[in-house]
């Protein structure tokens, strides 16, 4: 079968071309920052090649599945956007929706290591943060398919930050990419460390890319804040693990791909203090950068049993 | 069908004899406290009383559901504890082991106002806090039967309060019953109130009914600690609403039931603003304090896919 798997995600909009599980091709553009509620349909598209029987779009969230929108993406400016009314019209076949990470975790059930077990967890830590689960050997999906909009817990119930969803003290809002700046600007204030990296921090010049490499380089101030930061996902972590047991939580997005030297140990060390149950091995997503194409195509191949 | 229900929790075990739905008999004795891993099996047979063709036991958890044992209940001195293979050698039926939250949140969706919901939360507010859930139609277990220890999220990663199980900032430590004494003792050290509950607080000696009727008398501090508390729950089931996104949130535990009037309406409020997804209703448990019964009665007469 040959698949056109999309991701859409807070800054990018990548499709591939499947036969069975061969990536034939992989194209992307940034995701439209406007033009309105079918521009994100209008940029797959223009990325759509060859023939496919089925699209299978795994998509940044809050998703209607019932009406094949997604109705609230925290980290888009165009917010509300159509996906399969329009696609179904321009190609004829069938389009799936599925959350990204619920669709990535599916992904590692189905085609990656997770392959034979019952309970995992998928994990992103990006832009936003993101989260899928399979549960009981099946994928979690949710009466909207927003189960699990775990990226939306609230780990800090003092926090006056501001989520992009709305909501405060969210993972997602101390822990996700797009907020960084605003977290950094914030700690610097409070911890009044004076470094190269607290200076950038005040004046609201921090992104991802500068903290850790400025962490490498020793700058004490980001250093301190990648150890928050850590502490901030271990405490998400370790929330997943109380509510869902899995066997293995799998990590992907670009902050942890990049950055899995300075992250990985700390965080598995915090989410012993913070969890219940023990902590799972933590493991790098099978397919990296491409776990939620992945994640998409196995949707398509071996569709959950709610589909 | 005769089924003899049983609830484990960490104060009480009851147990119920029914005849289908009908409650034959109810009766319950105090939560052994010493005599090893056989002395809640051995309390059970205690209560015991006519026949029954199947002993469906809900108890507080973590359970190892292969073993039929509760690994390490953490409001019970009591700790690690046999269930299933020492009823069923006493009484010669098949035992079931569910986690009472987990089973309550069968009850809901079998025998209770969630009938029909594909999606729902359960979750006690008492000694501990403990959650369940249906997703997608199906009762969520997870590997050891421990999806859901909801009640083990993170919902404040700066506290240093530890928790019965260990773990640090759990909703459990901030906002079970069993933990009350030590929060409020917190709070009114941080808070300086003077005032009759302030002075209680600060002499360890708080309880959830003397709290609640503090408060019910205008007395500043308890209000104030209701307040916080409310914070807290409320924080707590905005994740679940992230993680599960229900139609409804069905809640029970003694706290809750016998103060609703002080909890409900500002629980509402505060996880509007915690939410991503809004608040779905919140309805107090079907089955009031019987929860538990109902929930491992629904186990025995409708079993779950994954029994």
């Amino acid at each position: 079968m040959r698949v056109l798997a999309v991701d859409v995600g807070g800054t990018k909009v990548r499709a591939a071309l499947f036969e069975g599980t061969e990536m034939l091709y992989r194209k992307e553009v940034p995701t439209p920052r406007a033009g309105g509620p079918y521009a994100v349909a209008e940029a797959i598209e223009r990325l759509a090649d060859g023939s496919f029987e089925v699209i299978s779009v795994a998509s940044m969230g809050p998703l209607d599945m019932e009406s094949g929108w997604v109705i609230a993406a925290p980290n888009s400016p165009i917010g509300k956007f159509a996906i399969r009314e329009p696609l179904e019209r321009a190609f004829g076949v069938p389009v799936l929706l599925y959350n990204d990470c619920v669709a990535a975790a599916w992904g590692e059930h189905v085609l990656g290591r997770g392959k034979g077990m019952r309970d995992l967890v998928y994990v992103t830590i990006s832009t936003g943060i993101g989260v899928g689960a399979v549960v009981d050997g099946e994928l979690a999906v949710g009466r909207r398919g927003n189960a699990h909009e775990g990226g939306h817990i609230v780990v800090d119930l003092h926090s006056d930050l501001q989520c992009g969803c709305g909501g405060y003290g969210h993972w997602e809002a101390l822990g996700g990419g797009a907020n960084l700046w605003r977290v950094a600007q914030r700690k610097a204030r409070e911890w009044g460390e004076s470094s190269e990296g607290a200076g950038l921090a005040l004046a609201g010049e921090m992104s991802p890319e500068l903290l850790y490499s400025l962490a490498r380089r020793g700058d004490p101030f980001a250093l301190r804040l990648v150890d928050y930061l850590n502490s901030v996902h271990a405490a998400g972590i370790a929330s997943l693990i109380a509510v869902y047991d899995p066997e293995a939580i799998f990590v992907g997005g670009s902050i942890f791909l990049n950055n899995e030297d300075l992250m990985k140990e700390k965080i598995e060390e915090y989410a012993r203090k913070y969890s219940i149950l023990g902590v799972p091995p933590i493991y790098r997503a099978t397919f990296g950068q491409d776990a939620v194409l992945y994640g998409a195509l196995a949707i398509a191949l071996r569709p959950p049993q709610r589909a």
